[in-house]
């Protein structure tokens, strides 16, 4: 079971994905769920970065905490004279390891800072196995406060059924979860009848893992194909979608999975609410607005085969692109740790994060 | 190679996926593509029923001409003093390969009471064999038809592109499609950019069928996950969502494949044209509103598993309604083989269906 240990005085946080043992770093193989669940013991830099290459961890919070305690870890294998020299390269290798995920390199920037300030190969074990739990603690606290946040706006008097896409649960952080920290929340406080999850195509991260995640933790959850949302939403029942974000400019547009913008449309022509929920880390004021973000597509692979299944004629050409960008204007309040901004604007944006 | 021969003075119709032989019904496997095409030769009442209950075969109208086939097909198998009694069991049979498509009822009425006129078993071979190859002929020239209706109404003075959900060509109808046809109409007549086909999970027949058939035809196709309609929409690249119908009500409400809901909000959110295209004898009249329409449910093993692999945890509740409806308000033209209803409502309707 991985259930994380209620630490004194604190509730249990539910599923987590990974386990710091100081000399090692255990992940939960997330390529392999729902159907297995496997931990990988990682003991160098090097299998942190492969690991991170080859999707057993992602979310961008989770990537930028396995690379810090990668980093911790290329402290202790590191020897002889030019030790530093060994752990500098490892950072660089961590940062390779993923294009595209903000966490990361900011994770690593602050590791590399450490370093900088550490004399001896004992002190920067010391240090960098000190600043990695810290990262971690942190973005747990930020989840725990962005739920509360979250929940404080709500205003919930009667419980309510909520609508999410993609992974955003402890799988995809250091625990908890961003949106899906929302449910575990509503969840905690009884004010939660259902979870709706869409299954997220096309890598089905709603079916394979807040489905799982939601399940083990006896949170109920309720399965359904994108494309019945609408329906769903049109139902009466839900009374808020609640996503993450990927990046959020100075304007409040958000960039996030494949879906999203779908979603903030449908919630606004049903009268439901639109709640973005991600660390303050995720907003990149030197950006004005969405129309700034390049949306990445990627290989049609991912729709013309499910796992090695072909689903689709060889040849068809496919538009996949990962994320969309949903506009201010459909956003009803952005929940971050710091604290909420209702109907975003720039003006708004700027009086928290400017 | 089964592309159907261009009848003398008409042109080619593209891809088909049923030949009828006079004793035998060819079919095309459908569930094998698009890896592999495999062609079935019935030469039963009975092994035509199981091709039905299979989804050898699927699509309401192409359901509905498979079973008039078989009904001839039983004719020719009969024997003895009670041929007859025979034929009614295997209409009988055939009726109940599928609970709910309402051609399939609608054909096997018809040869019914054509088997009621026939006084031999020779009379009832060559009778029921033509009503067969007309009910298939109708439906293409219905096809035909409405992709003309279409064009006439879509009047569009440069090329354009359009998206479509599910599939409704050739594989699903009698040849050409519905909402399909309107778009080898729109190639035809040399204005179609491209053709946007929603995966349509979670069958996928998008994926399976409408992009296989598109591209075998040389019709330019790119493939989409449901979600990401939204940002195809926004793109202001589609002029038109077109898509086919399973029931229209009365007033002009219309059922059809899950995501056609959501795919109507998301075009008038856009300014983008919103069409359904189906026989008349989609209309019930009977009806007064969607809202009189059961949404049936299917299994949740649907989202659970592809194929025959697991992509979510076997426990998870899911919510797997297999069409929604779309209110009128959001239909911007209902298209026929006996003509057009644009902004539909009651009197729209009785007009031409009344």
């Amino acid at each position: 079971m991985n259930q994380a240990p209620a630490m004194p005085g604190t509730r249990s946080i539910g599923t987590v994905a990974m386990r710091w043992h100081g000399s090692s770093l255990e992940l939960l193989d997330q390529r392999l769920l729902p159907d297995q669940e496997v931990w990988l013991r990682l003991d160098t830099a090097d299998a942190v970065a492969g690991a991170i290459r080859d999707m057993v961890v992602r979310g961008a919070p989770a990537i930028g905490i396995s690379a810090a305690y990668g980093a911790a870890l290329a402290a202790r294998t590191a020897s002889g004279e030019n030790w530093r020299a060994q752990v500098d390269h490892s950072i660089r290798v961590l940062a390779e390891s993923r294009p595209t995920a903000v966490n990361l390199f900011w994770a690593l920037k602050r590791m590399q800072e450490i370093l900088a300030g550490c004399s001896t190969r004992a002190d920067a074990i010391e240090q960098l196995g000190l600043a990695a739990v810290s990262i971690h603690q942190e973005d747990l606290a930020a989840n725990l406060a962005m739920a509360e946040h979250a929940l404080m706006h709500m205003k919930t008097d009667q419980p309510v059924s909520v609508l999410t896409h993609c992974n955003t649960g402890a799988l995809a952080t250091g625990g908890y979860g961003t949106a899906l920290g929302v449910v575990r929340r509503l969840h905690e406080a009884g004010m939660l009848v259902n979870a709706f999850a869409d299954e997220t195509r096309p890598w089905l991260q709603g079916s394979r893992l807040t489905s799982w995640e939601l399940t083990r933790d006896g949170i109920p959850v309720t399965l359904n194909a994108d494309s019945a949302a609408a329906t769903i939403l049109a139902s009466g029942k839900v009374s808020w979608v609640i996503v993450g974000a990927d990046r959020i400019t100075a304007n409040g547009d958000v960039a996030n999975k494949i879906g999203t913008y779908s979603l903030a449309v449908l919630a606004r022509y049903h009268g439901v609410g639109f709640m973005v929920v991600a660390p303050s880390s995720t907003v990149d004021m030197a950006l004005a607005s969405g129309r700034e973000i390049p949306i990445e597509e990627r290989d049609g692979q991912e729709l013309r085969r499910v796992r090695e299944l072909p689903m689709a004629p060889a040849s068809v050409a496919v538009f996949n692109p990962v994320f969309d960008v949903t506009p201010a204007a459909l956003v009803d309040v952005i929940v971050t740790e710091k604290g909420v901004v209702s109907r975003p604007d720039v003006a708004g944006m700027t009086r928290l994060f400017g």
